[in-house]
């Protein structure tokens, strides 16, 4: 993103009833007026105010670096509880996050549709600025590009995260053991339920809010409650929902798992909502929840920890590592049976991030 | 990019025939396959190995670090001397280097389009990953998302590059001063008119190929040439070409600029083609050139440094840093007469990378 030194344009941009044209995509005056009136304007801050095609930054001695970058292209770009401006900051934010990093820096690129109102970039990049200042990582670098009409779909968003995690710390979906603990930092299927419900044909009418936020503080408290090496895994369970998720540890940690239904909390409209559509909440995507693989000895604290957090306050253990040849995710049923929880597969929902 | 061990699937991936579908987005079994067989199959490397959602990354102490990003819309998605997967790494790389610095780790986001052919983004990955290795820096992460049928266009590439440069080094579109020198590294227009001459409607059947090359061993070359500080600014000229770069420059700085134009190298073939369309090559985009502003002391040992290089084998003082009050980027033509060279405005062309 070159920001430059302000300029004098012909006219403000008009925020009302103006639309994205190819001209705003094409590096000349009008690419540059609408960095610095929407961009710059909303997301300011002093690396973006160094106007060069990149961001100079300071991190700080003794660290590694983690890097994170997450494509968003949500459907409908609004819903309730976010937008894919949020969105695009929290879900980055969290990937950083779950190798135990501070997430420092984030960029962002936007590929914008031809046509495109003003004022509905302007309120998702208005999000992405709040969602940004509320998490205390700011968008350093950036860049714009318009394709044609009926080549997008209003505005996609790539955002890439950087942070710093010390030297001696080490958490991987690699590093879960037979007899750790699985904790939850919430009820599932939140996100993906609210998003559903927004799609026109889906109108629930009900009170279903996404619950897209961002983790690292929620992080940093578990971390600051156990010992180095005692929270093996985080992992935020995203696209392909909660069961995805655990099936990727087991099979990258060459582990299994058992975990109990009944403490894995669903919120009532969300079991609505998935029973009327078929739907398993296990399968649906979350935007604001961690699962933790944590050593069995120092599980309790690190529970108590995330349900002292506002973002882990329904935390829960709802499971264990076992040792599994097959890696398989098992389950204890509500009604005493016993199933195994697969990867997602067939009919996908699509967008939900 | 959640790459995980290696899992057996029903059938391998079908890269003759097979397609995209919206499956390859859901994050569930088709997405894990996707990214192993193709995506860490072809950019292979230990970061990508570590099989999380970020990767973990080394950076040397005593530096501050770079983060660039740009998005990739560019169509066709290959052209002569290159594709949208080689350039999605070198314009990024590109950006790093522009601030002197040598870039380490680069990620990358995809958005496909449902129906996509497997063959197709099989080519472009391959691509990326030979400019990637050719580059020496590592594709360490990524994200794969799927839009459906008439929402995308094929393939758009988001990459972000991290480099570090010593904390001494300040090179910025902000340092331009009168007096300084104005070098570039080659001739200008190859990438916009390779382009356009793969466009349907502008076949020109002309030995047009892409300049599209990273720049950063380049850069290196340059900075061992002359002392700290000495280099002001490096900016390549992408989008809106040679005249807006130096623009953006002179606002930056605020400076003004008086250019030679018989000095500013334009190959027959480029020259031939802008003028069958009525373009002018100084607003055509390249990417594989870069504008350096440098002390007048130390332009001839930048300049034969960049003349020894094999991307600056054509290098040549194009003109000098003036004080203007307006900012002025001005020109001595050919013909004896002086012109305002200004930004890009009005008709754009769309797509360019």
């Amino acid at each position: 993103m070159n920001t430059t030194a302000k300029a004098s344009y012909q006219r403000p941009l008009d925020f009302k009833r103006g639309r994205i044209d190819m001209n705003h995509g094409a590096g000349g005056r009008q690419a540059a007026q609408l960095i610095e009136e929407l961009f710059v304007q909303a997301l300011d801050n002093p690396y973006l105010r160094q106007g060069n095609d990149g961001a100079l930054l300071d991190i700080p001695a003794g660290h590694r670096l983690v890097m994170a970058t997450d494509a968003h292209v949500i459907s409908p770009l609004f819903f309730p509880g976010g937008d894919i401006g949020s969105l695009s900051v929290h879900g980055t934010l969290n990937d950083v996050a779950m190798l135990g990093a501070r997430p420092l820096y984030l960029s962002a690129s936007f590929v914008l549709e031809e046509g495109f109102a003003l004022a509905d970039l302007q309120r998702i990049v208005a999000s992405m600025a709040h969602a940004s200042r509320e998490a205390g990582v700011p968008v350093v670098t950036g860049d714009t590009k318009v394709v044609e009409r009926g080549k997008g779909d209003g505005v996609y968003i790539s955002t890439t995260g950087i942070g710093v995690v010390p030297l001696d710390c080490h958490i991987s979906g690699a590093n879960a053991k037979p007899g750790d603990v699985v904790l939850l930092s919430g009820s599932i299927g939140e996100h993906g339920m609210a998003v559903l419900s927004q799609r026109e044909s889906l109108a629930f009418g009900t009170t279903l809010v996404s619950d897209s936020a961002a983790l690292h503080t929620l992080v940093a408290a578990m971390l600051a409650a156990a010992p180095n090496g005692a929270v093996r895994t985080l992992r935020d369970p995203t696209r392909g929902g909660l069961a995805t998720t655990l099936n990727e540890i087991t099979r990258q940690s060459a582990v299994g798992m058992h975990l109990q239904e009944d403490a894995i909390a669903v919120l009532p409209q969300v079991a609505g909502a998935c029973e009327l559509l078929g739907l398993d909440p296990l399968y649906i995507a979350n935007e604001g929840k961690l699962v933790a693989v944590v050593d069995a000895p120092h599980a309790a604290s690190v529970l108590a920890a995330m349900q002292a957090h506002p973002l882990g306050h329904a935390a829960s253990q709802i499971g264990v590592v076992t040792a599994d040849p097959h890696h398989f995710v098992q389950m204890s049923t509500r009604f005493g049976g016993r199933r195994v929880v697969d990867w997602l597969s067939g009919e996908p929902l699509p967008r939900i991030c």
